[in-house]
């Protein structure tokens, strides 16, 4: 089902094109907003009801970011546009083929319907193709075409989503249905020593490493979220973000830093709602081969995956959203 | 032809995968060699006959760069990995129906046999599948799974190939051929104020907004050579090169700065044999969107296009290689 | 009189201390106080008058920058605070025995009586030793005890003042005079090829290369102004000014560069009053040799002088303020 | 003592000018050659008998740094040049009426006779004003007269030595000796939250925050050696060193981050020897103002003092050369 098309294992075609929106759930919507906004510089481009769809100043689309008040921080959703209608319509039938109910949603903010479904794992996710692109004001159109609006002077503004984390009390079940049902494919993963668990999965649908991220649930629970990642492109940024979020009383759990896992420049703050996110810094590499294997990391190399330089503290591994008992990360400075 | 299996306008299948390596003619090629090793980190994979064969240390074939010596600077062939060998034959089928003559190479180093043809401006292609992985020794190996390789201690190494740049006598003749022969896409393109002539067009297989950069030949002429880039991920070291090759020597032609176009930040050196080459410090903004439209800038709006900051010279428009009565560029810091 | 109180030419006192503020006149003042303020993060101290303070949040003192409303740009006067009372005294002393008349001026704001009179070319230079500390709102400070205010999430902050230039018809008599009379070192400077004319000299106070830059007057005119400079330390900082500046409207002169002289990492923007303002990427080299040598650049090594990479443009050498016939500079990137 | 000239206690004078080199002791002298040269770019001026003699790029003296090999790591000595000839007989006076010994050594490297002496830490240090400039072979030379010698194309090179670290076991009574015998002054430190403890201090000599760093001793021993300092300017350059070290596999122990205490950039390594070694990507802030009191952190703020962004190991306050029963650092990313 990998390649519905394609004679080859390599013809392969990526229906799902690319990660669109994420809706967080935050206790503290005024302040996840005022983080968002204030000090990554994105802009609100509507608030609805108990949300507020925000995006960043180089997305052109209706929003990137969808905050909705609620009791705990975690995901809503997590929606991804298709590359073609005749894409929805194919993924919806491997979504059918493989047994997973759906719905249609038709009246969403900023996009058409949309097939809503939810992971093994449990959090809900969400195919459409039509997309509302955001009407920038004409006076805070760049000179730049290829940007639909000017850089905010505002904050260390973020350019776009770039991917999202998400735990699963089984990442090789969750990585099989992305693979086999979304047509997704796996870059790199952790393993145990003697392959038999898989830790993490890292999986995408471009020439980037990864646009989902998947580690082990550390309480074998469901439906729990671990990151949204904005990307700046400039590895200064990154400095320049903790350095404000610091000062601003903001939580820096980890980083700067470089992951030795898909080379990505980062750092990890946490939003007043409670919610982990992480900016980053550079693209990483890119996947150009077309026959790429998925890289297999063993436990014992972990170190190098973390990080190439730069901690990744206990704590990324056990919390996430909704924590469950589990205490609000602390600075790695404060360890 | 653009989309040859799908319904959809939108459902557009890159058959060829990635930019995989590019001949430079050299008139010095040991000071051609001697740049790309000592200034910007490359290695020799392989000497033979009048040429030498080199890779970055994140390359994972045989080379990206294979210098040839002759009597004057310019590009010998520029190879392009497909994404199957079957999408290898549906683009010689194409070829044919276009009438394009081609032939079987069949003894080249680094990869399989590749189908040679010329382009309308008459540079030569290959297509090819099979590739040689470089065998790195041991020692030189990497923690990191998803580098083949160490960073060197010796210059400020690039990372792998970005894009080729070259010249065309008609621009709009070329990219219609790299669009409906071969499948790429425009994703930026400089036209004339009333929109009649393209001026440049700038265009891609994948997220990048470029494998492929064409602008008019300042002579009419075909068959020249505008640049080739390598990637750095990281804009410090465009500037750490710059300052790097003109202490030893040689001429930064223009930047480092930030194109408007691509949103790239570049600096231009000029190699010892003549040729031009770019060395580039960010990815730029990648493309997401399924249904991007291709940007048309036009010649007012070039200021824009050219830089956000930083300059282009006049002889980024007037030098190409081989030269045909043009001086080589000099420093934009001597103007 | 360069070392009054040591034996040898090696134990010299600098009796003043630092740079403290500069008076900048504008014919658009609010424009001024927009792009110091929104764009370069600085805050308002007290408005007074046709005038306003502002300061940096890492400087301590009332205000590093008072602009005030003139029909035309230019400089007001240059601060400068001794290294203790006597050394105010001792170079008092020094004006009187060089004949240089000066008046005490009791009222001005952010600092204790000053000692105010004319250079050679005519510019405005005032001497102090007290000084008012600025009171940050405690919601405003920083966790940092070495930094009185938080890091602003608004532009692209400058952190401190770094150093001023300004134009003369005679600058070897400007250099001779702040040697002389003010205790200053010359620490590079540009002679024609002969050596019979010096066309700039860079003086310091301290181990920066300086506090000071002069240049030739283009029209052979007194009293003009070329800049003010503030400082980031940080690199990127400059290409995220240009950037952020350059889509909302301001002029970009020349940069993001690097001088040879003083290796200072530079952007030069035009302020809506029409003032040249650099920013300061980096500190440049400091100088820790007791026995530096005044470095002494040809003009035929001008080309190195002006850039290690990046363009100074002949406007840099041409518009001072208050111009004289002169138009505003263009950006590097329309040249 | 402490200002021997002037009448106010503004009106200091700086008899030590600056830190002028390092002796570091080493078990693995051609590992510890091998580190400084092949990874960050230094060159050896010289070898002889036991010792071998390095300098970096934009460094003017015969050395900043020499290599002894030795049972164990540690600092042989630390040489500072005076500003003067006077300067220098001056603090030979001041050591004498301290009733410190000291004896004269005609024959070192580099350098003239320097006066030799103990600190009441037992480290020893050594004043001298004369000094043997490098000469640069022509073919190194920059076309900058700023520096010396053109930027190797070697390692990530550091351009030139900033501060030294040692450990004591009064570090009160340290601070005092460099303050009042050899006219350092204090420009922040760390004391138990009651103020009765000093357990670090940063001194310097000019408008740096450091020259000099101390911090208790964590066995209460003598003699030993925390770290040597060398300066980028540039932050990206702690990252990129941080990376090419790690791969070639040395131990970066902590960092890259943003000290809090003097705003440094920092990134540590462990050199082949034992010794620990600094990178410093920013100058940090400048003090400017003649009035600046020293800033007292209470340990209950150390967690600002530690760092902005980034982290500081517990190894930091632990590991000291010699080491006394102490396991050499491990990488921060293997905690």
């Amino acid at each position: 089902m990998a390649s519905p098309r394609g004679s080859s294992p390599y013809d392969h075609t990526f229906d799902v094109a690319q990660l669109a929106h994420i809706e967080l759930m935050s206790p503290d919507p005024e302040g996840t907003e005022r983080f968002f906004t204030e000090f990554l510089g994105m802009s609100v481009s509507e608030r609805r009801g108990q949300s507020s769809y925000l995006r960043a100043y180089e997305e052109w689309y209706h929003h990137s970011l969808k905050i909705t008040e609620a009791p705990e921080p975690g995901v809503g959703h997590i929606g991804w546009r298709t590359r073609s209608p005749e894409a929805l319509a194919r993924r919806i039938d491997a979504l059918d083929q493989a047994g997973v109910a759906g719905a249609w949603l038709d009246d969403e903010r900023g996009h058409g319907a949309a097939y809503r479904f939810a992971l093994p794992s449990a959090q809900e996710l969400e195919l459409f193709w039509d997309v509302d692109y955001f009407d920038v004001p004409t006076d805070q159109k760049s000179g730049l075409l290829n940007r639909p609006q000017r850089r905010p002077a505002r904050g260390i503004p973020v350019r776009r989503i770039d991917h999202v984390g998400i735990t699963a009390p089984d990442v090789s079940a969750n990585r099989a249905f992305f693979e086999d049902v979304l047509g997704f494919r796996t870059r790199e993963f952790i393993t145990t020593d003697d392959g038999a668990v898989t830790i993490g999965a890292w999986m995408s649908i471009s020439q980037m490493v990864h646009e989902l991220a998947m580690v082990a649930d550390p309480q074998q629970l469901s439906g729990r979220f671990h990151h949204i990642c904005y990307w700046y492109g400039i590895p200064q940024h990154c400095a320049d973000a903790a350095e404000l979020l610091r000062e601003h009383g903001y939580t820096i759990e980890c980083g700067p830093g470089k992951h030795g896992l898909a080379q990505g420049i980062y750092v990890y703050a946490i939003e007043p709602g409670g919610n982990r996110v992480e900016l980053y810094g550079d693209t990483g590499y890119l996947i150009q081969d077309p026959a790429w294997e998925p890289l297999q990391w063993r436990e014992s190399q972990i170190d190098w995956a973390k990080a190439v330089y730069g901690t990744v503290t206990d704590s990324f591994f056990e919390y996430c959203t909704p924590p469950v008992g589990t205490a609000l990360p602390v600075a790695a400075t404060s360890l």
